[in-house]
């Protein structure tokens, strides 16, 4: 166990949930950052306060950003939401759920955050495997901005200290995410991944989220404790 | 004349007005980009306002960012703003008006709204020398920014688009801005750089912004027509 304290973004979806949990066995006391972007998504929020309750986080913020004022994207706007791709068309170019500079801006923030804490690490829960396409999830991405904190700081220059952007689940699959997070405990049933919930917070079952994520359960062969308004994952039961 | 579009960010201050009139003459058409963070600063996003309507901005959008929830900065939260410090002190460190990861946070969001227009030319005011040592000040921080955003967005991967990021007044005196801006016919009375106005938008005279700013119209043979509280530039005077 290490003495360290490290700022997690933290979605409310499986992915990040599993971030923090693999942070935490680390020994790091989580800081946990989510998002408050548009009306669409508010129901993530509950899902992110949850695993940071249940993972013992230190403290979580909540940061109010508003990118509806620059549109254009299903995240955000009223476009509607695909559904039941098939599994060799998601991830295959960018979506349209893509956020322009969602990642950049999520990750500034918590720059920003960690700096005010003295803290040098961050942490987030992308994913280049079995991911949706973003280009904001891939591993040079994440160089590119662990460079550009140690640029921007004052921490990162005149106090010489190193800033590490920690992507833990960079490189798994969804079924070996599934794996660590069960293995450590996580309980998955708080998490929310859906881009379309019901009013009620039940996953849709369709969208590319819950198909990747209906199939990283299905391949560890575990079922899914997440709620969803009818039946699970057309395409995937295929 | 090009008839290229640009998203600028504009403090309200006299750097990014130069900047943008610098932009404008180049034929850009003018996106102009200002953020509302905190209570303190509000003065300056009148001025912002003033003077993207004497450019003739296409559009002034106004982002809020919450970064009082973080603390550690005296341009967002009540720390006293350092006063009548000598030129060759301003500078030689990062001052305690340094807020964390501000600049990343504000290209970010000028990433993502650029994106959104399909827009790749980016433009930010800031300045190398005679600077107040920040380090997202820095060359080397906007080209390790470049660098991202190229690889951040659907525009710089999927779609083979370059994004520029471009400070024209990075290696220019404040003398020098001054004499520019004043070609452009640019109205400098309509500006705020001081970080402790008055409730009625009179700069201090006496903060490093203020400081600055005198000495760039000092040294250019011209009267600042900005409104000042009290007798300006006790330092410069001197």
């Amino acid at each position: 166990m290490t003495n360290s304290r490290a700022v997690v973004l933290l979605s409310g979806g499986m992915d990040s949930a599993t971030a923090a949990a693999m942070t935490k066995a680390r020994g790091f006391e989580l800081y946990a950052l989510s998002f408050r972007y548009g009306q669409r998504h508010a129901l993530e929020l509950e899902a992110a306060r949850r695993v940071a309750a249940h993972l013992g986080a230190a403290r979580h913020a909540i940061v109010d950003i508003d990118l509806r004022a620059f549109g254009g994207s299903a995240l955000t706007a009223e476009i509607a939401v695909p559904k039941d791709r098939p599994a060799d068309v998601i991830g295959s170019g960018v979506p349209i759920t893509y956020v322009p500079a969602r990642n950049t801006i999520f990750l500034s923030f918590a720059l920003a955050w960690a700096e005010t804490l003295g803290i040098t690490d961050l942490v987030m829960g992308v994913n280049a495997l079995d991911y949706s396409g973003y280009p904001d999830c891939r591993p040079e991405y994440i160089a590119a901005f662990q460079h550009l904190a140690n640029l921007a700081t004052r921490a990162g220059t005149e106090l010489k200290q190193r800033f590490t952007i920690h992507t833990p689940l960079i490189l798994l699959s969804k079924r070996e995410i599934v794996e660590r997070g069960t293995a450590l405990g996580l309980d998955y049933g708080l998490t929310l991944s859906c881009y379309d919930p019901s009013a009620a917070g039940e996953a849709c079952g369709h969208c590319d989220a819950c198909q990747l994520r209906l199939k990283g359960f299905r391949e560890a062969g575990m079922e899914d404790p997440g709620r969803y308004q009818t039946a699970k994952s057309v395409n995937s039961e295929q």
